[in-house]
């Protein structure tokens, strides 16, 4: 078992093994979890505004719920992002797109802030790094890997449009953004009063800060990403911030309305993003070959290898 | 002039030219950009939280003071913040350690987002990249260079510990953190009923995320800094946000009280510090012989010369 330091609330203390939680399949449209009898003690707490990072109020009396961190891997661009609910006594956290590369540095991190990681997700079928769920797999046992149902990978967990990740008393809402990949999600905070306001949207590569993912592989359609940035990204609050899947210049986040205003793709018509996205003139993903068929596996590949191997020795 | 389009705030128009703003030496040690005349039309906000990025509250009636962006140099791994006070009605803005190579792109997203930029203030000279402050200010006449006085560098406006650099109804406080260099100062958010809650520490090298900054030139003194960190950073509320000037592992954000944790340098006792700084045995720095010189300027030399070669030409 993953046995975590609580740096914050030391004085609430559980030996509730949380990674044993098992989910089925009924239970897969609405994922929860919930430890009631413990969290209730928190429920002085509940009409606190949730806010982003380690915020308290300025009077300085309250802690804040949603602790988050922006992680980057530097080959791949790719961000990676830390969430966890730390009001909650045990700190329940998820990982947004975790890079194998990385994964000693994240769970380094998620030990250090006293968290218990319980969900490794992702937003699709990534085609220039591997996923580093199997690795946190093999790492954290428990964790439980969650990705769309319509990419048709391996995981533990699948998700579809309209379904609610909780961890603790915050949640992330799926919503279905096909087009970069057919299996895209972009996962949001969720809508509510003890969410974080503004809410924020881990958008993958469906919306980059300026850009968006190309369209030409793994089942992609320009059209598709169109309408589903249209209806599902940028009919959230202007002030959403958007948190990429990569971003090559050096910015960390952005807003849908930013993007509305200044994405130099997104916001031409649809012909003209169709046009565009077909004459990128890219070359072939040279990660391609070796990320996809892992990362169809969600990292679960390599648990059987491990395993097998343990086995033999 | 550089003229900017409101993102937001359309409704306030005003052609007072900021960059005109003189400031006597007089006013150096407590910088202002106050415009009350302008600002009073804000007062009905004034009791309003104020809150890190493009914050409003839960009921939606209200928006942020301040908006914040991180944004990543590949090539030094230095991180350039930009800052301003968007309810002021011309959107003050400050950049804190541009680089050079990034300052088009930096330029372009003020410009985007409607701010006013008035500084470019340095954390101290740096030695592994070229700062950015000398183009900005050929691009954009009326911003002033900000750095340390006892850099004993050139700049615009020279700075000591205490001072105040207020940009709309927002502010950072100097604080002297020597040691990495003679001239290093630590930025700090405003301490306030309006300012950002938790504060947020701009450290340069003084403290990087499970780090620090090398000691062996420039002035460089291991006990000087460990003093400098315990007594004016790690004496900041445990909840204060570290963005430091670099990071070369893909962290983004820190907070003091994990620091006070984890650091594994500036957690050991001075002597033992010392002894670590004094071997870590680092190549010599491969920019120092470009980057120093053209930083002990601030970027101004590139005005110099660029005004010679207008002239000639």
């Amino acid at each position: 078992m993953f046995r975590l330091a609580s740096l914050f609330n030391t004085s609430i203390k559980t030996t509730c093994c949380l990674n044993n939680l098992s989910l089925s399949k009924t239970t897969r449209k609405t994922l929860g979890f919930h430890l009631n009898s413990i969290s209730s003690k928190l429920s002085s707490f509940s009409n606190l505004r949730t806010q982003m990072g380690d915020y308290s109020t300025v009077s300085g009396s309250t802690s804040s719920k949603l602790l988050f961190r922006q992680l980057f891997e530097k080959e791949s661009f790719t961000y990676t992002y830390l969430l966890a609910d730390v009001n909650h006594p045990q700190k329940p956290a998820l990982l947004v797109d975790p890079v194998d590369k990385t994964v000693d540095r994240d769970l380094s991190l998620v030990k250090e802030l006293g968290l218990t990681l319980i969900y490794a997700i992702n937003t699709h079928v990534h085609a220039d790094h591997v996923t580093g769920t199997g690795i946190i797999k093999g790492k954290v046992p428990g964790v439980k890997s969650v990705i769309s149902k319509t990419s048709n990978s391996k995981a533990d967990i699948f998700v579809e449009h309209g379904d609610k990740i909780h961890f603790g008393n915050l949640f992330l809402e799926v919503r279905a953004t096909p087009g970069h990949t057919q299996g895209c999600i972009t996962y949001v905070t969720g809508d509510g009063p003890d969410q974080p306001q503004p809410r924020m949207a881990f958008t993958g590569d469906a919306v980059l800060i300026r850009g968006c993912g190309r369209t030409d592989f793994q089942g992609g359609s320009s059209i598709q990403l169109y309408n589903s940035v249209h209806s599902q990204i940028f009919t959230l609050p202007k002030e959403t911030f958007i948190y990429p899947g990569h971003d090559y210049k050096g910015f960390t986040v952005s807003t849908v309305g930013e993007e509305m205003l200044f994405n130099p793709r997104l916001t031409k018509d649809e012909d003209t993003f169709k046009n565009i996205m077909e004459n990128l003139n890219l070359p072939y993903p040279k990660m391609i070959d070796v990320a996809v068929p892992a990362n169809m596996l969600c990292g679960l590949q390599d648990l059987t290898k491990r395993s097998s191997d343990a086995l033999a020795n």
